[in-house]
């Protein structure tokens, strides 16, 4: 089953400590995208300039992700360009350009619309909740949020997340959500305001998922080197999305999650261990195993012989 | 088979944005001897001045503590005041008196010698030392440290390492002791110092283990009302050995290890549940198993049914 994925579309300009590069594919549906594609077909909305590399084009038509939704306008595409240091978590902003990106509508192609899966990647909550309301029967929607949105459209994130059944969102972004300091007190009051389902990202030190009654907690896959986190949340979410969709029409249980929280660490592992999303490109689905059996091996409590 | 647990024994002062007590029970053997006395018989090693309760000594003949190595010095007990803030992450401390512990010198009551499990919970790394050097044949030792002794008995540290088995310590101190931000990095770095495994604690964020061969990670048990966080540590380095040590003669394997982990985290989590050490004193083998499922339904990625 494919999975409809929705945010933005840019062209990043990176720096780390040790590293630079201009001008690759970056944005949270480019990340997104290409994470769920390694599971299901993927219908791509978003927005670029004229000035968008042609590559990246056939780059998707290759990966199973349709672009009908992606709408090319004249102008330059979205630019964004910011700064680590050296601990690789902290990163500064350095210039934003919205470019075509400023008057962003996201319309559904008519193919799009009886979507079952959606994943509404990093955009603003009203933009996520247009592509909503163009959908005549979502099964599941899996929504992403970031700070921004908490603090600037905070009547349309929460008008939003009664529509949602998994949010996802990080532990910093989750504690100013709630004002808690305990994750598993932010993590229940965020499901209380709608989503059944709430996953925190905790970045290094891997992911909560709250439940109806259960909940998961694993740790991050044991990276040795990073070489850029850009996109890792925007990455993750794909994986999570694209997991749950090719497991097909029927809802997701919370043993089918807790698997989709796995896959989705294993591609953000992947896919901070080069710039812009390069790694992603290269990836196989026998790398993908490979991991998710380390994956098992290194979580067991209890050996099974 | 029973466990030696050399450290300290004090009287602290805690205050917590919500609450205050004065003179309980504390100091790294306090806790590490009662957490490990839930699995295996506890030998302790300390010193108390003579105002130090008598009460206490009772509490430990019920607990399965010999006492025999505690000396009883004419003066005060080593005091300890510290004071949390709101996240009860930070601490500071506001006031140390070291009391009879300042010239505290380890010495083993023959009956000791011979203890083939042993705990060296948190004192100066020279004292650690002296405690193996009166042992005739350890086969398992365990060792925790902290940040002071990272930074100003760093030549007597590095040279109780090889004597080690397994060394315990917090995620700050791992990085602080071998200057890597990565904690995988650390954790591999520290076991070439010596240990033949390392334990990196992540406090909310759970545990880290490293092997020869194998890693192994956990989530922390998810509470969401901590108390008082002192000696949270100490509590899962006794956890940690107390259960290593009911397992018999045998050397442990990795396997074994993980399982101490999840005992340690699982007295831990107990622990900050109440001020000083009092959550430990009702604490029963029921309530640690009911945690111990719920650890692993909780750490499970493909749910067996």
């Amino acid at each position: 089953m494919s999975v409809l994925v929705v945010g933005s579309i840019a062209l990043d300009t990176v720096k780390t400590p040790v590293e630079e590069h201009a001008d690759l594919l970056g944005g949270s549906a480019s990340y997104a995208a290409l994470g769920a594609s390694f599971f299901s077909p993927v219908k791509l909305v978003g927005v670029v300039g004229d000035d968008f590399p042609a590559g990246e084009f056939e780059f998707w038509n290759s990966h199973q992700i349709d672009h009908a939704g992606v709408q090319r306008v004249a102008g330059k595409t979205f630019r964004w360009s910011g700064e680590y240091a050296w601990d690789l978590n902290t990163r500064v902003t350095r210039s934003v350009a919205l470019n075509v990106f400023e008057h962003f509508r996201p319309d559904l192609p008519p193919s799009y619309r009886e979507s079952e899966f959606v994943l509404l990647a990093n955009i603003a909550p009203a933009l996520q909740a247009h592509v909503l309301d163009q959908m005549s029967r979502p099964k599941f929607i899996v929504a992403d949020t970031m700070d921004l949105w908490i603090e600037t459209a905070r009547a349309d994130l929460d008008a939003l997340l009664p529509r949602v059944h998994l949010l996802i969102l990080n532990d910093s972004e989750a504690r100013e959500m709630t004002k808690e300091t305990s994750l598993i007190k932010a993590g229940k009051k965020i499901r209380k305001s709608g989503p059944e389902y709430v996953a925190i990202k905790k970045g290094e030190h891997g992911a909560l998922l709250f439940g109806p009654d259960e909940f998961f907690s694993c740790g991050a896959y044991p990276l040795e080197d990073i070489h850029d986190p850009t996109g890792a949340g925007d990455t993750f979410a794909g994986g999570v999305a694209g997991y749950l969709a090719a497991r097909g029409a029927a809802r997701p249980t919370f043993a089918d999650l807790r698997k989709a929280i796995i896959y989705g660490s294993i591609l953000a592992s992947f896919n901070v261990e080069a710039f812009s999303l390069e790694r992603l490109r290269t990836l196989t689905l026998d790398e993908i195993s490979d991991r998710y059996e380390m994956f098992k091996l290194m979580s067991q409590i209890e050996v099974l012989s």
